[in-house]
């Protein structure tokens, strides 16, 4: 699926910092991997404003449909075996339980997602309690300190 | 919508950085609409590296659904007239021209999304270079020097 990247906003593309240098593909795993952490961290931060009642909750559904859906793209995106960023080498030493972790994610935050459209509200704050124990897998695969 | 936030993971909060300050509305408001512009340019950046061709395609329409539902989103978060980030004064004096933009915004990528869902390829390329045209409206609303 080899396209113009000028179709997409320059922003995007910066922040893809797309090069021909050597090794530009085990880089572009490392970054997309990161650009879809990054974009649940931050779904998950302007749920949180909501959540913590700063903010009205007219996005509070779409918001976790969101989570949900990228949640469902997760683990694809560290299926190539490239250390690097901020992932321990765990995630494919471990793969199963790392593979495990994630699919339990992808079909929790789906829950979640199914009952924010349903208007369920407090069957939603049960399972995000769940749903979103992003600690529980970063203490395990994630190393900060290389951020 | 008052929720105690121990319920969503430590990073997420870390990140939307709550706290009883004085304005914490206004920061909490300019905090929520720099995670969704965010959320958006990690999903764009995501699908720029499918685009080029680095990284396989099996996550396009999640992307592209992912980025029409943040876009969704987006509009109600500028609602409050709270200046600051890197949102130009313009937001608002100019309110009725950013809300045809951004409701053009969130219609054409949900057709984007669309049309990935139903595998049009060459649909969503076309749509694509018009819905992702950020440049267009982040010239006119948006101080990047403010980052």
């Amino acid at each position: 699926m080899r396209r113009s990247l000028s179709i997409l906003c320059a922003v995007a593309v910066a922040a893809s910092g797309l090069s021909s240098a050597a090794h530009a593909d085990d880089k572009d795993v490392i970054k997309y991997r990161q650009h879809i952490m990054t974009a649940l961290n931050e779904q998950t931060a302007a749920l949180g404003l909501i959540l913590s009642g700063g903010i009205p909750d007219d996005n509070f559904a779409a918001h976790l449909n969101a989570i949900a859906l990228t949640a469902s793209t997760a683990l694809k995106a560290f299926e190539p075996k490239v250390p690097g960023g901020e992932s321990r080498p765990e995630v494919w030493k471990d793969w199963a339980d790392f593979t495990a972790r994630m699919n339990d994610f992808a079909q929790k935050t789906a829950q979640a997602a199914k009952d924010a459209n349903a208007g369920k509200k407090d069957e939603v704050f049960t399972t995000l309690i769940d749903a979103l124990d992003c600690k529980g897998c970063h203490d395990v695969y994630r190393d900060e300190s290389k951020k």
